[in-house]
């Protein structure tokens, strides 16, 4: 049974769990301190949604004791207003800042020459520098990350019951001739609405939907959203692209669908499409190592004829961003395990006819794996009357 | 006299011409190649807008000749229909992918142990680490970045235009009871529509427009955007928040205004912030350090009994983002120079009373410096009627 949706942010020890498991690893790897610059752990760590521009915000997690948030003194009365734990906050003038008055000054009142500190590996190298310790880089954040609570689970839920309302939305005003601009206007604004329904003290820095379709002329490539104009045509295969972050939690749900008919240079590579779908199910379960996953899935779609009509791996996770690790892709060996999260998103790409993709947003449950999102799945479902 | 808007993308000229200017310098700093991760410096050399994910976009610069772009096999078919310039695409399949086929294997192609290899300070530490050669920090494109060309200030100049018609409308809605979201969200339309108007290939990955307000309760704290529901109120000091990016050229506007009457405490801050603007806008000009003009504010600012009410600089600059150095700042040591754009921008924040401010994109001319936004600029211009 689907886990139900949660709309609240977090309590205390939703918060104190994370910290508690990111210092576990800490200890494991001998730091004295971890170094957060990366917004999505840093949210992770605190509830605070911020942006990365010129101004470093830093939280500096102990081996024990409470979170160091460094930020600019601009930010801190707004910061204590979302923010969710025992943190003490630290905060500089500006940057740039005369010397002594600099983030960095303040970094190393905190950060010693002693210190073994563990570092993101997307840490910007001024950051890294900064530390007057020893930088150990290690994804532990990134890690503990990966295996989601019954309240991120929830979370994820809410996003993916948004999404598949404004999924619906899409289907619903995809005919030929529409402009796919309006629809993403009146399906991304269903889904604000809804968010804001649901959780009063939104936070619209980390809350954002996409309500993307290509039509046949651009679904063969996938990232292709340069002709704002290009009408949603008859036949197809047209996709949806329908993501994003409810106040900081992510999902997607995707579907290939046509409008009145199917042209004949499409039912093969639909089914075959569904059939790598079904097996790449079939084998993302726990215990399965994820390079193994896409391998399969990638060998079979390859026996059909596709090898060189591939364009991505099987999947990616999500969690306080819309995409992230870890990923169903080969050459990452790593074993999948219960309660990640993951999109199974096998695709076939065909020039001069069109992409072939589903996208749903899957939990891993105990014995195998569960879809949180819904949209039809059956040809069918996603033949569209005109 | 106000440079003419401009809406067209860079021709060939443009970009090579920066590209020009990227390499003499690395020549001067003895550098083989320059690495560019940052979307910002990947956009102003090639014309194309990725979003920074785990799938790596990097364009290395050699010191002569044409530039390489490497990026996930993914992005090649519409990166080559944005990008502007004699590139050599270079592509790998995924992130993360088995070895010998890693975004990482492709850079080993091009750089090479022997290279000495200009980096970003903000470059991730995982990009640095996979770079062959010997890694020098130098923020090359950044610093090019900082002198605007003809063309680059007459894009600044559209978007100052579209700000500042959308910043009309966020005064034209301004009125007691209204709800910010309200007026965001038709002030923001409307900018949008009329980028588009001039631009039917206008990129909507680079191009948003913000436009909010501030009420008195909420507007001693300059980025807390936490309360959706607070209304417009009678009196004052709201503070407007309309800045943008326009096909990936920012700039910002912004107002105290108040409904119907000035409230009698905020009258003199509201002068007083009146002064110390003129004072920056007289000292803005060629020749002049960035440091001392920051310095010179703050210290008008002190005289008049607000050292505790400063939260930020007097102004930053604009570009392919809407915030970024150099900095009107103290501590930055660096003079101004013609052709650079800054916003001019000194605050007071009095809580219990509120928040004043302007903030203008400006142009730093020969003479002196040009204002290219367009909004009231008097008490009584900003006491709007209800």
């Amino acid at each position: 049974m689907k886990p139900i949706a949660i709309a609240d942010f977090p309590q205390l020890e939703e918060i104190e769990s994370r910290i508690h498991k990111v210092q576990q690893r800490m200890i494991a790897e001998g730091l004295d301190y971890y170094l957060c610059h990366d917004p999505a752990n840093v949210f992770y760590l605190t509830n605070f949604a911020n942006y990365v521009h010129e101004r470093p915000f830093i939280v500096l997690v102990p081996a024990s004791g409470k979170l160091v948030f460094l930020m600019p003194k601009l930010e801190e009365p707004h910061v204590t207003i979302r923010s969710v734990g025992d943190i003490e906050y630290l905060h500089y003038f500006e940057f740039p800042a005369p010397e002594g008055e600099r983030w960095s000054d303040r970094l190393q009142d905190v950060l010693k020459p002693h210190h073994r500190v563990g570092i993101e590996s997307q840490c910007p190298i001024a950051v890294a520098d900064a530390n007057p310790g020893e930088s150990i880089v290690t994804d532990i954040v990134d890690d503990v990350r990966m295996i989601k609570s019954e309240y991120e689970i929830g979370r994820i839920v809410q996003t993916c019951d948004i999404l598949s309302e404004g999924h619906s939305k899409v289907l619903e005003m995809a005919t030929p001739g529409q402009m796919p601009i309006l629809i993403y206007k009146e399906a991304a604004g269903i889904m604000m609405q809804r968010l804001i329904g649901e959780q009063l003290h939104s936070n619209l820095l980390c809350s954002k939907f996409n309500a993307a379709v290509q039509p046949p002329s651009l679904s063969h490539d996938p990232h292709n959203f340069t002709d704002m104009f290009a009408t949603i045509a008859e036949g197809g295969p047209h996709v949806t692209v329908v993501n994003g972050l409810a106040n900081g939690y992510g999902a997607e749900l995707e579907r290939t669908f046509f409008c009145g008919h199917v042209p004949e240079a499409a039912k093969k590579p639909f089914d075959d499409m569904l059939e790598a779908r079904a097996l790449a199910y079939e084998l993302a379960v726990p215990g399965a190592c994820m390079s193994e996953v896409d391998r399969r899935v990638n060998e079979l779609l390859k026996q059909k004829g596709y090898a060189d009509n591939l364009l991505h791996r099987t999947g990616h996770s999500f969690g306080v961003t819309d995409h992230e690790g870890p990923f169903l892709a080969e050459g990452y060996e790593r074993e999948i395990e219960t309660n990640m999260v993951f999109s199974i998103e096998p695709g076939i790409y065909l020039p001069g006819v069109g992409g072939f993709r589903f996208s749903d947003t899957v939990l891993i449950t105990e014995t195998g794996n569960l879809k949180l999102t819904e949209a039809p799945d059956t040809l069918e479902g996603l033949t569209l009357p005109i």
